[in-house]
């Protein structure tokens, strides 16, 4: 399979070491997001791994699969994952594409497990509990707010799907840290959950790009009530995101190889399909 | 969704719980395993779920192929897996029906993890920890045991895919509980285990249908090392196992619709495919 991968941020450069220790994968390059015109001059490329802004995966995948190739992507805006996958839909069938969105870790691997303990206990109560591990969009939330120079927001599992919020900050210069905060926590990212903002000279000393997750659900199986199951992660945010679209990339190449063009979110993926190596061999090593 | 049941044990009686409580499935007929000519002559069945000792299943998947009918098992000797796989392939295709076999929760539900877990970390260490619960072969290796009455196995998880066994004897009059007790250690079953043996008045006291696993992983996602992943589970064993073998039965009546006839393992599924509904509503809710 023959990869190329678009954006050089944090899991752009995890999906670099993830293709070139892949054995069926050959890195055929690594691009700036506005280099498409050099992408339209290679001679083949199987899959694009889409390491972009949340908001530019859709637009990128769009014109990849006008060109044949086929993409995986980390588009994590969980209430528009449905629409983004109608439009492409057609885009991918009439270009004999594939195209795999919302594959990192959540939405991704995730949802993958939010659907199978749904299909085990069929009527019960589910909770994601992200964390301890950085939010991107509170971080980016309070950075915009005026007077903050840096911030890093950090989430908080309070169980049972609540989150709190333990957000740091570097202040600019003349602005008063009890003003800074009443309106960091007025703000619409912060005024819902438990928030707590500490002053620090440098925001960077408490960086992280750990993170983790707890699903959980109690439910009933065939009648039977109280039956408990639960999906654990302690992991590396970019280098989880990056490993779980390599294993996409797999899946959206068989996908075409079969002529089942389209686009796919990942309850839609078989996971033998994003491991190398025969089925048979794998059948035989994890079933 | 025409479904019967086949067997009429522990899993058979959980079945017929899951398919009531579907809500796209109706329950044609419930059957023992001595009554193939009555279901030759039903009008119509989609999919059988076949409820039988694990060494019967690919036998009667077979037949029940080779009339037309889908079938889903928990066969569950991890071994013969890949055999039954390549055996039922091509009567399945033949006959343009669809077989889904090992569709318990182990293997079955678990494969599936296994399977993700690959994914997300290919190098790593995983171990399945089973337990505390019923072990149905060791619990009839104990009963086999001369001067045994009842005996009940049930497994203890010690951590890194190791177990232990508590093994509850009754004893037949006349036999001398060390000797016996000497003699079940000495069995392949018992013999490279941690292996404790109690003699109880009545081993019925101590039955139980709960189990539970553990499955770990820890490794490398995209060069990084130490990611730590997890899933657990605490169940009712028959319950789990007819639920997912209910989700397995929409996994094979969409497969003959779309004319992907053949056998199928779990971790060559799509979870949404065992989900009732659009595939678009689930992926609204899930992903």
């Amino acid at each position: 399979m023959k990869i190329i991968i678009i954006g050089t941020g944090n899991i752009g450069s995890a999906a670099i070491q993830a293709v070139q220790s892949a054995p069926d994968m050959e890195l055929i390059g690594v691009f700036h997001h506005n280099e498409m015109e050099a992408i339209a001059r290679l001679p083949h490329v199987d899959v694009a791994l889409l390491c972009l802004p949340t908001r530019e995966a859709p637009i990128f995948a769009k014109q990849l699969n006008q060109m044949g190739i086929n993409t995986v992507d980390s588009f994590d805006i969980h209430t528009q994952i449905a629409d983004v996958r109608r439009q492409l839909m057609p885009i991918a069938q009439t270009n004999q594409a594939v195209s795999i969105i919302s594959a990192g870790w959540d939405p991704g691997s995730d949802s993958m497990v939010r659907a199978l303990l749904e299909v085990l206990t069929p009527q019960g109560q589910s909770y994601t509990n992200f964390g301890p591990g950085r939010s991107m969009g509170h971080t980016v939330a309070a950075k915009a707010i005026q007077g903050v120079k840096n911030a890093l927001s950090i989430t908080l599992p309070l169980g049972q799907g609540k989150h709190g919020r333990h957000v740091y900050i570097e202040l600019e210069d003349g602005y008063d840290f009890e003003d800074v905060r009443r309106r960091l926590l007025a703000d619409d990212y912060f005024a819902h959950d438990e928030t707590e903002v500490e002053r620090v000279d440098d925001v960077e000393q408490y960086q992280t790009t750990a993170h983790g997750v707890l699903l959980e659900r109690s439910g009933v199986a065939a009648g039977k009530d109280d039956q408990q199951l639960k999906f654990e992660m302690r992991i590396d945010n970019p280098s989880l995101t990056a490993q779980f679209m390599v294993g996409c990339a797999r899946a959206a190449y068989r996908l075409q190889q079969e002529g089942r063009y389209g686009c796919y979110t990942t309850i839609e993926l078989a996971p033998v399909w994003m491991l190398p190596g025969e089925v048979e061999d794998n059948v035989k090593q994890l079933v």
